[in-house]
């Protein structure tokens, strides 16, 4: 019995490539006291990845060369020296790109999968599903009857936004690549509209689906889709500044939003955010958005990719292509 | 008597030029009920006017082609049918580019020159100084220690945005242009830095000027100046976004701030300003800034401009030329 992992060999340019990584089996290790050993299930890939493995200053220390690539993940306990998680209990943390992964409980959730499938938690019930709940609602504070625009609509992150704005009395208005993810996005998840951003003219399709303009942006993605969104934001209308997506794996430095000067004129507020300010909040996150999926009204569809450790380079790039279609997670 | 006028003759492209407008001489007009007249001493010269001259959305309306140029200005009450507004009073109001404005006393307040010169009532004491009051105090929320950057700060705005940080305890950075500038905010109000944009290198002076990165940006410049300032941004910062003069003349959009990636890294929260929205608690600003300034705690200068009405395309330019040092007036 043996692990295997992918490590960070290389600081990668522009998208990456299997050269950046190495993959690496070493021996299993057992786990020391207060400790224990999940076999991994699902790895999470989310676009805040790509950041982690550059040298630039950021929220979170740069991952550094020859370390396990960071990642959320799920799976089960399988032997444990920790009362707190016993064997067999189903468990989320930030356990890393391998099959096996040795923790002392901290940051780790235990989840029930007799509410969800496990690779849920890891998605609409787990950290996007709380980068969503607290992003708009501390963030963009929206407000019932106002509309909420949402790129990447069709993500982990930003289809639970739509539906929170729904649940919340607000226009929910997605914006998406392609019409599969635009009918999903409004027949499945029940937003008001989407917005096809590869189809042309974003400006009067954006604004076709907001005839009140823009109060709230939950952004993901930047570039020409936060420059276009600037243009239709109301007056003391809020973004909430999630990702930047559409310039992650650039190899200079993007355009910034040459809108800008709508934030003041219109005085806007433009606010980043980052899910681990809400640490401890989770359980209130897990709670709610547990409740709004139990009753329904919280729809959610993962995109399980199977190839296991050694896809990872691969499939991670999907989710800077739009290949995804619901959150992407890599099946161990 | 005549009365005499600049009016938009045409939309200007860039910088203004003196076809850009016309200027009329028309017969004095009387007040009607409820109206006074009021002799202009000094017109002010402000950076949002040459955003008034454009067609495009912003917080007012833009100016109509033969409108009389918008402006902040102040004088002296010659004829009055309004109780509330006698002769001889001195008053300050957006009484627009000419030597008498009618008024109904609308937005108009009535100023004390015993505590102030009359100048100073449409600088310091007036609508720039209510900008950096609410701007720096309710959206920048400083904090005592904290460390406050403030672009333009030899500027009407910037000067009191620093002077009003010390007041609260926090460390008062400024940026100008030039080393009589620089020598002004720190010398004369008391800032504990400046750097000078002129003298290049502007990354690695902002870094020593602010050993403990920045929390605060009152921002009135943009472009490169902002850009700068956002990778100095501590998490949890704020900028309070009053002003973008670096690129009021462009003939392009000129470029958004490239490294907006620290909003969302750092956490900053951006919020657009303008002084309109705080109209209701004017009289808060002017007491509490009128206090300052008499107790010596808050020092104002103001660049007075002779050549009257006729002057005022040239003397609009140097503000986006830097060539003004203080509050930039025309004397009527």
């Amino acid at each position: 019995m043996s692990n295997r992992m992918v490590k960070l060999a290389r600081r990668p340019r522009g998208m990456v490539t299997r050269a950046d990584f190495t993959i690496e089996d070493t021996p299993l290790q057992e786990p020391g006291p207060g400790e224990f050993r999940v076999r991994i299930a699902y790895v999470s890939l989310d676009p805040a990845m790509r950041g982690w493995m550059n040298e630039a200053r950021s929220y979170i220390a740069p991952l550094k060369l020859g370390e396990v690539m960071r990642a959320g993940a799920a799976g089960i306990v399988e032997t444990s020296n920790n009362p707190a998680f016993k064997v067999g209990d189903s468990v989320q943390g930030a356990f890393g790109v391998q099959k096996y992964a040795i923790s002392n409980g901290e940051r780790v959730t235990k989840v029930d999968t007799s509410q969800a499938p496990l690779e849920r938690w890891i998605g609409g019930l787990g950290m996007p599903g709380w980068t969503a709940y607290f992003g708009l609602l501390d963030v963009g504070q929206p407000k019932p009857g106002e509309t909420v625009v949402v790129s990447a609509a069709a993500g982990a992150v930003g289809s639970v936004v739509g539906q929170i704005a729904k649940i919340k009395g607000c226009r929910a208005v997605g914006i998406a690549g392609g019409p599969d993810k635009c009918r999903y996005v409004t027949h499945e998840l029940g937003f008001d509209a989407c917005v096809d951003y590869k189809a042309g003219g974003l400006a009067q399709q954006l604004k076709a689906a907001c005839p009140n303009g823009i109060d709230v942006n939950f952004e993901n993605v930047g570039g020409d889709i936060l420059d276009t969104v600037l243009t239709h934001m109301n007056v003391f209308g809020r973004i909430a500044l999630c990702g930047l997506i559409s310039g992650y794996n650039a190899t200079e430095v993007p355009p910034g939003p040459k809108n800008i000067r709508a934030v003041l004129t219109q005085r806007l507020r433009v606010q980043g955010l980052i899910v681990f300010d809400w640490a401890d909040r989770v359980p209130e996150a897990i709670a709610q958005l547990g409740q709004w999926h139990s009753q329904g009204r919280l729809k959610m569809r993962e995109d399980v990719r199977e190839g296991g450790i050694d896809a990872f380079p691969d499939v991670l790039n999907e989710l800077y292509t739009g290949g995804n279609f619901g959150k992407l997670v890599l099946k161990i």
